[in-house]
């Protein structure tokens, strides 16, 4: 049992919980899609709504604030600022990449997105200067934003279990803002807090610090680690419509 | 006001609750998959969980028999036998059609329903004889299971706000067969009652008394009509994911 009884509300109810590695939630995905048939986008919306659940159960008393990097971890979360909306909640998304480089199922969660008249605001900016040939510095950089004072929840969607090693740039100065303001709204990280490896459950020198921590299908190997525990908060298990016995697959596999 | 107000919970709290006619559901349809890019999968998830949520709701003290016929309908009711069972209630489906003639999301749904170890009994049975050059009468019959004695609930996931006119055979016979053992166990309409008109609100013949009915999205304009009351039971309007203005755009065509 890898997370504490109390703290877990597990929607697979008289079903063993279970956690997952790396390797087994990926393999997880690829059963799902490739065997039972399931589609990318249907996982999606159950994880971005199953979040969106979490938090009215917990009490939504201000806005929801959902800072989106750009894998799926992004796509929940933009799926999740649609549920809030069309529940009547005030939520508005920070995109910290460039919205060109989204692709697949976060794509197109951006595009629906942005027919549904939720405030999308940019917190990404490229560099001015082209890096040197050869440099690694590419790309561009976190703009950090002032956090609307009505703000309730800050939504961690930047990394999601896929993520390895140090967070990079801009993600590590957006991780270290979202723990600047864990006083002034409470935080909500989707699938893991970024910059926690799921396997080790050993936090990256920029590691988000949530209250509560939305994990999907199963928990995660490294979630019962001592050094996970003060990253998590309490984990949450929610269903993304795939059968226990497709996890159970999974972790033998 | 399309229903009376304390009988429907909206889930779009803090807005304008609509009434759509079938053609305006049928727009609202369009525009979500063509304009904004939504795929008929997430809607028909979002359409069954968002039945699971409202049984869970009203409690679920028992069996779910959930009852198919062959349209998207059906597909719902594949959405919620899954949900159910990852949640840890007993369900059983019952299919009113060869499976052979499920198509779209609706067959993408009972594969996957059948990888989840669900039992799903057929209650379709092929004519015996072929009809005669010319007839009508083709397909096959209704095959009247006995209803499990621990149900506690039968879902009606016929026919849905595209069928018009007399429910054909079999549905005729499976809608009676629903009435029939409806003090055995409450009745939820998926959609609407199968057999009512969704504009005019008339019933046909052979029209299911639901106790309770989950309609997606918006209510349905025949739902106002004092003939619809005794078929509806209690409406409840489940959001599938679309924003608001989506139904308003579709109102307005």
């Amino acid at each position: 049992m890898p997370v504490s009884h109390e703290a877990v509300f597990y929607h697979n109810r008289g079903m063993e919980p279970l956690a997952l590695s790396r390797r087994q939630s990926r393999e997880a995905d690829r059963l799902a899609i490739e065997r039972y048939g399931f589609s990318g986008l249907v996982l999606m919306e159950n994880a971005g709504r199953g979040c969106v659940d979490v938090l009215e159960r917990l009490g939504i008393g201000g806005t929801v604030v959902i800072v989106c990097g750009k894998g799926n971890n992004a796509g929940d979360g933009f799926v999740m600022a649609r549920h809030l909306a069309i529940r009547g909640y005030a939520c508005n998304v920070l995109l910290a990449s460039p919205p060109e480089e989204l692709q697949g199922d976060a794509a197109t969660n951006f595009a629906i997105l942005r027919h549904c008249g939720i405030p999308i605001a940019s917190v990404f900016e490229r560099f001015a200067e082209l890096p040197e040939p050869g440099a690694t510095r590419r790309g561009g950089s976190f703009v950090p934003p002032t956090l609307d004072s009505s703000a309730a929840w800050i939504v961690d969607a930047l990394l999601g279990t896929g993520a390895l090693g140090e967070p990079r740039p801009p993600f590590d100065a957006v991780i270290d803002w979202i723990n600047t303001h864990s006083l002034a709204a409470r935080v909500l990280a989707v699938d893991l807090p970024s910059g926690l490896d799921c396997d080790t459950g050993q936090p990256a020198l920029h590691t988000v610090r949530a209250d509560h921590t939305c994990t999907f299908g199963a928990a995660k190997i490294g979630f019962q680690q001592p050094a996970a525990k003060r990253y998590l908060g309490i984990v949450h298990v929610c269903d993304i419509g795939l059968p226990q016995r497709l996890f159970e697959a999974a972790r033998l596999s």
